[in-house]
Order: C-alpha cells, then sequence, then structure tokens
C-alpha cells in the first residue's frame, strides 16, 4: 500500500511516498516559498538527482498540484496514475487533550485542529490548509489521516503537565504542557524495545531528540511519563534559536526595558535565542562546531551549556523513571554530533553510564548502533528517527479496518 | 560582641540582637507596616512574652528608633547602652556579580547595592533606606556589614548562570542566573560537613531550602556550581506563590489573551500561583496540608507537583555534581513538613536513599537529625536554618579584622 506523507507549513510543503509493503520511500521532495516569489518544488529522482524546479505556488492546493506532477511525472516520477496512493497521512503539531493517537481526518478532527489553533498559531492553520489542498487535488474518496506530534505524550500525569500558574488559565486557555515530538519519541522508544529485545512494558528509557529543535522524554512501559518541551515547543533545554525553560522574570524584565509586547519577546526566544543567541555566530549546529574549533569562546560557551542542560534533564528524568535501562539520541545533532554524546555521556558516569568512545566517534553519517559499552549500567544507542515511517505506518493501520 | 542584625524590607524592618560569644539570641522582633496606618513593633521579652507596641513609623529612621527603644527597654531590654552594639550586620537580597562574600558597608559599597536595583527592585532599595537610617540613629562609627543572598552562589560556572537568551541582555543589563538564599545555604551546607565528619573540600551536598520562597543548590567542595533561583527569587521549582521556571510560551501566551503587562504578569507570577495558584486554597503549606487531609483534589495536585519537581532537581544536580553524599532539608517547609520529605526521598529510592521513615515522621516543630537509615547511599539531614546566625558570625569576623 503506497501512502503519501505530508508535512505542511505555512509557506512550504514536504514529501514523501511511502511504500508501506516494504517501507520503501519511493519519493521524497519539498515546496518552498508557497504564496511568495521564487517559488519552487525540489525533489529527488529515482537515480538520487535532486531537481528543483520553479513553479507558480500562489496557494497550498497549487503545491500539491506541483506534488502530484512531480509524482507522475514521465521522466522522474515514482508512479504512473495517482490512483496508486491508497492514503494520504498528514503531520499535525497540536492535537492538544484531544488526540491520544493518530484518526482519520473528518469534519469533527478539522474543528478540532482549528480550534487548537491558538495554541500552535504558525502550524495548526497550516496543516489545515494542508488537508483541503489534499482533498482538492486528490479527492474526497482518498482517506486522510491525522498524526499528532502531542498525541504519544498524553499519557503524563497532572502533576508532569500541570503549570504552578493560577488554576484559572488551565480550565480557560488550556494552559498547561503538551509536549512535541512525539512520533519520534515514540518511534525511537519501540525500536530501542525491539534492540534490546524486551517488551516495551517493562522497559524505563529516555529518549533524547536533539535537532534545531529539540526535546527529552521520560518513557515508562512504553508511556510518556514526561517531556521537555511545554505549553508550545519553546519549553524544555535550549535549542538552535529557542531559549528553553527561563526563570518567568527574564521575560518580563527584558520586555519592560526594551519596551517590548508579547508578540516581539516571543519572536526573541523562539528566534534569536538559543544556540545562535549565545554563540552569536549560527543555529545550525554544525556552524558553532566549526567555530568552537576555531576558539570562539561564546561558541564554546553554548555548546558548555547545551551539554549541561540535556544531562541535567537525563538527571531529573532518571529520578522521575526510578531509575533507566535506556538511553536513546536521535535527530539531526544526536545523531550526527559524537562531542555532543560524549560530553553528556561524561556526566552520566555517576549513573552508571558507560562509553565506547571510539564507537562513539565512528557514529555519524548514518552510523547507528549502540554506543555504550557491554558493562555500561545503561544501555546508549544511536538510533536514526523515521517521523515519516511512524505516519505511513499509523495511516496504513488506519485505513485497513475502515 | 553583641551584634544587631537587620533584615529591612519596604515595608517591614526585622532585627535580631546576637551575642557572637556565646552566640546566644538577646533580642528579637519586627517593624511592620512602616510608613502605613497602624504601624507596630512586635517582640520577645526576655522570658518570651510576645508585645506588640503600636508606635508611628513615617519611615526606616522611626522604626530604627523603635528598635533602638525596644532594646534599651527598662523592662523589656537586651541591654542598657546602645553602646554595647559593636556593629550591626544587614541582610542584602540582591548583590549581583559585585560581591562574593560579605563586606564593610562604605560609599562604594552603598553604590553598588543602589546600581542593582533594578534586578531586585522590591528589595535593594529598602536595605538602602535600613543601612541609611542605620546610620542616623547609630551614628556612622558604628561599623555596618552587608552579607548578600547571592553571595555564595557567585562560584556557579558560566554554563550553569548563563541563560539562553540573545547575549546581549547578559552585558547590558546583566541578565544571568544570581540564585538567593545564599547564606542559608552556606550555614546549612558548612553544618552538613560538620555533622558528617567530613571537610567541605572532600563533599558534594544538595541543599534544599523548602519554605515560602523555595530554593535548592548544587555545593560541591563547598563551592555552589548550580542553584534553582534565577535572575530573581521567581526562577526554579513552585513555592506558596511563586510560579518558579517555566516556558516562556506560557507567559507571552497569558499576557496576549488577558492584555496583561510586564508588571501585571510579573504579579500574577510573583504573588498568585505555586501552591496557591494550583490549589486554590492558601499560599501557607499548613493549610493546603489540611484542605488536603480534607480530601481538596487541587491541594492534593498542588502537592504532587511540588514533591515531583524538588525530586527532579535532586536529580540533575545529582547529575552536575557527579553524585553526592548528602542531602539537606531545611527552612520552614523542609523543617516541618515530614510527608514532603517521605514522598521527595520515595522518589530517590533509585539514587540508593533509604529514609528512616518513622524518624522522619518525628523530625518537625524543632527536632533535627539524620532522615536517613545508616544503609542509605546518600545520608539525608533535617538542619534547621539560621540566616541571622551567619550574618552575625561574617559581620563580627569582618569587624575584629578592622
Amino acid at each position: 500500500m503506497k501512502i503519501l506523507v505530508i508535512n505542511a507549513g505555512s509557506s512550504s510543503l514536504k514529501y514523501q511516498l511511502i511504500d508501506t509493503d516494504n517501507e520503501a520511500v519511493l519519493a521524497k521532495g519539498n515546496c518552498e516559498r508557497i504564496g511568495q516569489n521564487g517559488a519552487f518544488i525540489g525533489f529527488k529522482t529515482p537515480d538520487g538527482k535532486k531537481i528543483n524546479r520553479k513553479t507558480q505556488m500562489l496557494n497550498h492546493t497549487q503545491a500539491f498540484e506541483a506534488v502530484k506532477n512531480a509524482l507522475i511525472d514521465p521522466e522522474y516520477g515514482a508512479i504512473s496514475d495517482l490512483s496508486e496512493v491508497s492514503a494520504v497521512g498528514h503531520r499535525v503539531v497540536q492535537g492538544g487533550a484531544y488526540f491520544d493517537k493518530s484518526v482519520l481526518v473528518d469534519n469533527s478532527v478539522i474543528n478540532k485542529i482549528r480550534e487548537l489553533a491558538p495554541l500552535a498559531p504558525l502550524h495548526n492553520p497550516a496543516h489545515l490548509q494542508g488537508i483541503e489542498a489534499c482533498t482538492r487535488v486528490f479527492g474526497p474518496k482518498v482517506p486522510q489521516v491525522a498524526v499528532f506530534d502531542t498525541a504519544f505524550h498524553q499519557t503524563m500525569p497532572e502533576k508532569a503537565f500541570m503549570y504552578a500558574v493560577p488554576y484559572k488559565y488551565y480550565e480557560k486557555f488550556g494552559v498547561r504542557k503538551y509536549g512535541f515530538h512525539g512520533t519520534s519519541h515514540r518511534y525511537v522508544s519501540e525500536k530501542m524495545a525491539d534492540l534490546m529485545g524486551r517488551k516495551k512494558e517493562e522497559l524505563k528509557l529516555i529518549t533524547c531528540h536533539i535537532g534545531n529543535g529539540s526535546s527529552i522524554t521520560a518513557v515508562k512501559g512504553g508511556k510518556v511519563i514526561d517531556t521537555t518541551m511545554g505549553l508550545t515547543p519553546l519549553g524544555g533545554f535550549m535549542m538552535g534559536t529557542r531559549s528553553g525553560s527561563l526563570d518567568p522574570s527574564v521575560i518580563t524584565f527584558i520586555a519592560e526595558k526594551e519596551h517590548l509586547t508579547p508578540e516581539e519577546m516571543s519572536k526573541i526566544l523562539n528566534k534569536e535565542s538559543g544556540l545562535l543567541g549565545i554563540s552569536g555566530v549560527s543555529s545550525d549546529d554544525r556552524d558553532v562546531c566549526a567555530a568552537e574549533a576555531d576558539g570562539n569562546m561564546r561558541a564554546h560557551l553554548a555548546h558548555e551549556m547545551l551539554y549541561y542542560q540535556i544531562a541535567k534533564y537525563i538527571g531529573s528524568y532518571y529520578v522521575a523513571l526510578g531509575g533507566c535501562d535506556g538511553i536513546v539520541f536521535t535527530a539531526g545533532i544526536g545523531e550526527n554530533q559524537p562531542m555532543l554524546r560524549e560530553k553528556v555521556c561524561d556526566y552520566l558516569e555517576c549513573l552508571g553510564v558507560k562509553l565506547d568512545k571510539e564507537f562513539n566517534k565512528q557514529a555519524t553519517c548514518g552510523v547507528t548502533g549502540t554506543l555504550s559499552t557491554p558493562d555500561s549500567a545503561i544501555r546508549v544507542e544511536l538510533i536514526a528517527t523515521d517521523e515519516e515511517m511512524v505516519i505511513a505506518r499509523d495511516t496504513r493501520a488506519i485505513v485497513e479496518a475502515l
């Protein structure tokens, strides 16, 4: 069964066509600058060439047309007819407390995604545009499934998801911790159980998704009991451009000194903070690594802060879980920055973690495997995440059960 | 040597007269409602009676006059002549990065405390009023010493005290973690080393000051390496009325929805959050305990959150320290709420903590001692804090060295 996986942003649309029978990626690409000048679609040809094609994309419907054309392109296309696509799976960032698993898209689901837009103003409206455009281009008979970033985290207990602010804000606006990257944390935690040859029900795992956005999750018996991201993906520890959680006075103090509106303050904390804000170099960790190697002290500081904050969250989740069987590193930085893993694991020696430093150095650019030594008290693993595959699997399962 | 210890707030002034030769408290009391209607001074007589005396106190100078009169009161006074007071020690909340120890007050010190007022607008100006009033009433020849809440925390490394916001805010406004309750953390960490019969230089300690305001500190070799409070005493975990650290979006989201200024938002997070905000009952933990015992579910939730947050910080500091030799509970709640200590220590079993549950239950209302069992991997201790004694000792040491 061929499933089209869609991740629709406000001005971009990423896609993958996955054959779920053998879990092969048949096609992948992305539309950029939707609704702007210079819109284009980029995609990989079956022989691995990267093609960029300028195309007018005034809206998401035109972007979906471009995706359709790329999929059935006589020269580069992966399929000959659109009817080969059995279903479409959409990534949706904010599912609130409504969705603890993936669901078939219908009017009630669409209304709930819309209702949750104030909690994810940059994402949920774009996902709805994607769903609507998909219906127009693929027709209403192709089933669509919504897979939520928040769903895996819905098992968190109240003590973990509530903020100690006046209770009325929870009742009135749904102010609580939702957590994000759930699809990734679910994928790597289940994969980790497989690799350990254990049932997920009996495991205590800490999964570290470290990318441009980052989060750490505590998974007990296959269920999330805590995660670092919060009401929005700004919570937790520092990321590429995001600050992570703060003493609230930092925000009110700066806002007052600089006469900033909440919206302006939010932009600074989301777009100008984190690795970029401290290093002054870049939000891209590869640039920060290069600057640090050149002796840039602020790039060094940014890394010291990041490693320390990650280690502290792992310590707190060790206690939250009452021990830990396995730690997983994944995502862009987690999969490709051996120094980060080494420095974090240095901190974790007091918990019995022993890193195979030689293998850790080699584990990058697609090399995955066990990073800890056989006598480590906690197994540490590098797993490449694959959110699109989870979306494709969920979509297939829901469509097959119809 | 008799030292007068002063803690001056904006409308209150607490004092203790301590004989540092035998560390006896000769007199203690407090002036309330300074500058308001209904001002009064309350103090204990030598035989333990509590006296409240209405006195006009339009300003801190008049409050100091009232303190003086109480000290030399023919009936209740502790001394017969003011000249018996050798020096005055002042608690000062915010010493910024200037002060890593207590100092003799001179013009340069006064200017620095004033310069730091934007970082502690409720406290530092009041301390200056206290110092000035003291000079007027006791004369310029009586030495005054400033003891800073932040001083003990000044050994924190950059990676612990920096926030991942744009670096310019550190350079421009000094936005960083300062930490508070330093005098208390210093007192109990040094006492803990004494009790363990070990040198503080070789110990890794976690000190939990849990009161109406609360903070936890990681002390390695006698030096602070991290603490939960931040730029202001709002950071860290939930307190009586304070939220602790948050996903910054919680703040900008609520501010936007409710059209709040930074000042209004700050008031909500400082005065209406924490135990009060969640329980809806009270900021006083004794009231929350009573409500929980009556079956109030939000009081129960407030406690579950508090215990969990404390346990997670201890876990993160265990990793930051690279292990832990001792954990100390102190301050109002830490010294008097056995359930809190039991629940927190339950979480810490995975670190080898074993609580003597029977003794823990008895340890309240002044009973202190070792809370852990002899075979616990980490010694857990209840120590009554005494910030005034530290201020008196520091003041004496500085005055003797003049």
